[in-house]
């Protein structure tokens, strides 16, 4: 990795610390990152090293646009997203304002929609910004700091595996995302997306920044571990609390084996919870509730941490995280949380993407609050 | 009405003689006329004369657009259809195209569809055309004589009440039909509808013939027996069997009083079933399936008349058409069954809505056969 001024340079040995980044920032949503990767690699492959700008370094009047696959992870996996649907999507934004487009933003920063958005722009040969609309994966449209700042999603373009196409144009991103939900179920569950058409000052203004730079600095600590037979769950929590991007609060919930899954499809999303017991004291019992993502954590009616902190469930052994779609009966796994970055953690941002936005009776208390640290 | 060589011109006192006409033409289906007459009555007094075009006047290369709304009749009846979204819906046709349009068409025969798209004509200072995509009303998109001639649908725009618009394109109607319906249902239950971007050329093809001109002259013989005091039903089948426009097969298939009811909004359809007694033999009961529109006819277990067939239950007395959503416990009514245009009798078209595509289990049999007619 190459840092040029406001420059990175992803190159190809990047992707595997990158992807686990992705991963771990995915919260347990933002889709499989296996998929992704291989999905980079290829891209990669194919074309060459990808421009990943630093925010600071657009002009005000670039035209950026956010990419990323919209449905239930558990359908992405078997219908694998499609670098082609997107291409055609970005057709679409450029027929539609009659501007060209100058660079592509990671509508989150988690899972395969991490890395999806680098695989796009690699193709489209257009660079990557630096940031993304939520600094960790969400469920819903309205869930980004794009909506949270006023900016609308529209128009936003659904494209399917056959490059047939929705177009949803509304004034408010609340309905956007009600309109979409039902239309991705009649996609087949899945879709490519394009929205949020930005300046580069409204993006300035408004993105989660350093998400890719963070994804890599994730991964290269843990990977690092592996390599060095360090413990990678220890290395990955220390790391935060070094933070080369300043320190960021992050703690160790729980160590167990999985003990009961309840998950479903449900409007195109993933729901439902986790049990993990602790393996000496089967009757300490870690419960998770997941809509796409882990939205809290409780440990015997105390709540360990709540969204839009990051929430992530990786495995004990090797640090891997374990997006919701892929949790299993037995799996030894430890939770981690980490500190949502401050710009999520506002009242305006917690009342689209705080608790009480997923139905749970609770208010925020910030991770490290709950922790007794600060 | 006036004449001129290829152009009739609608003036307002021949809104309830195309009312009616479009009302019985809806087979059960096309939402409330009422509504329609109000909001045609409306759009008239504010503008002026519409100009009808006969298609042969029509030029090649001339741009057209289908017209109507979509969604359950029984929503329409609540949440009124609204001209102001038909005219967001011209304005992104014509955005999306780059070019002016020169005529509407609707996209249905029957009941509010049928008088819908003349305000909006109305309302755009366009002609309307004397044609239609189904010579009735269907449930569905891709059962419109435009899609049996290969024409796609696309780019299809649904407009809410608010002006907020879904733009779907895909090559296949019958997939827009699929990612429309639960659309329309997140929508509310109703949108607005612009479709099928044809070429005069087009059109001519494709297009059911002379359907404004026979809605008025159904409406001018019942509304003319009306006033002359004779058996307005007797006026209906009559004037079917003499028809102006060429002769077609009629016949009053039953007389009695609906003693059953069973009808439920599903995927934005109205679906179920009515049962009709004769009141002299209670035991002799005629019963209808409906999807939006009525399928099919069966007396003891002998089937009476099927889908494409017009089928339309009106009041004894008045020779009104009910619509499916307007029928109720108790009403006495007359089941009238008329030839549907040839049109919508080949084997392509058949495929797509003939009783097989309502999934029962019968096969056509063109209503003057099932009458012993020729």
């Amino acid at each position: 990795m190459n840092v040029k001024q406001d420059q990175l340079t992803l190159r190809p040995c990047d992707i595997d610390e990158l992807v686990y980044g992705a991963s771990f920032l995915g919260s347990g949503g933002g889709g499989d990152p296996y998929i992704g990767r291989l999905i980079l690699q290829q891209e990669m492959g194919a074309a060459s090293d990808l421009a990943v700008l630093d925010p600071s370094g657009l002009s005000d009047d670039a035209n950026i646009i956010g990419i990323g696959a919209v449905g239930a992870p558990s359908v992405l996996i078997e219908r694998l997203p499609n670098i082609d649907s997107f291409m055609h999507a970005l057709e679409c934004v450029k027929r539609h304002s009659g501007k060209k487009i100058d660079a592509i933003v990671p509508i989150e920063a988690g899972g395969l929609n991490a890395t999806l958005p680098l695989a796009v722009a690699l193709r489209a040969k257009l660079p990557v910004i630096d940031a993304d609309g939520m600094g960790r994966a969400f469920p819903e449209t309205q869930m980004m700091t794009f909506s949270i700042h006023g900016y609308i999603a529209s128009p936003l373009y659904l494209v399917d595996d056959h490059c047939d196409c929705a177009t949803i144009e509304t004034r408010d991103n609340a309905k956007t995302d009600r309109w979409i939900r039902p239309l991705i179920d009649a996609m087949g569950g899945a879709a490519m997306a394009a929205a949020y058409p930005l300046s580069g000052k409204m993006l300035k203004a408004a993105a989660v920044r350093n998400t890719i730079s963070m994804q890599l600095s994730i991964g290269r600590a843990v990977l690092g571990a592996r390599r060095k037979k360090r413990n990678p769950v220890q290395a990955l929590v220390k790391h935060f609390r070094a933070g080369e991007n300043g320190p960021r609060f992050a703690a160790r919930l729980f160590t167990g084996k999985i003990t009961d899954l309840k998950l479903r499809i449900d409007g195109a999303f993933n729901i439902g919870r986790i049990r993990i017991s602790d393996t000496q004291n089967p009757k300490d019992v870690c419960e998770i509730t997941v809509k796409n993502e882990n939205l809290i954590v409780r440990r015997r009616g105390r709540v360990l941490a709540l969204v839009p902190d990051i929430i992530t469930v990786v495995d004990s052994e090797s640090a891997e995280p374990i997006t919701t779609e892929n949790l299993r009966y037995g799996q030894r796994v430890d939770v981690i949380a980490l500190a949502a970055p401050d710009v999520l953690r506002s009242p305006k941002a917690l009342a689209v993407l705080g608790p009480k936005a997923f139905k749970l009776k609770y208010d925020y208390t910030p991770l490290e609050q709950l922790h007794g640290a600060k």
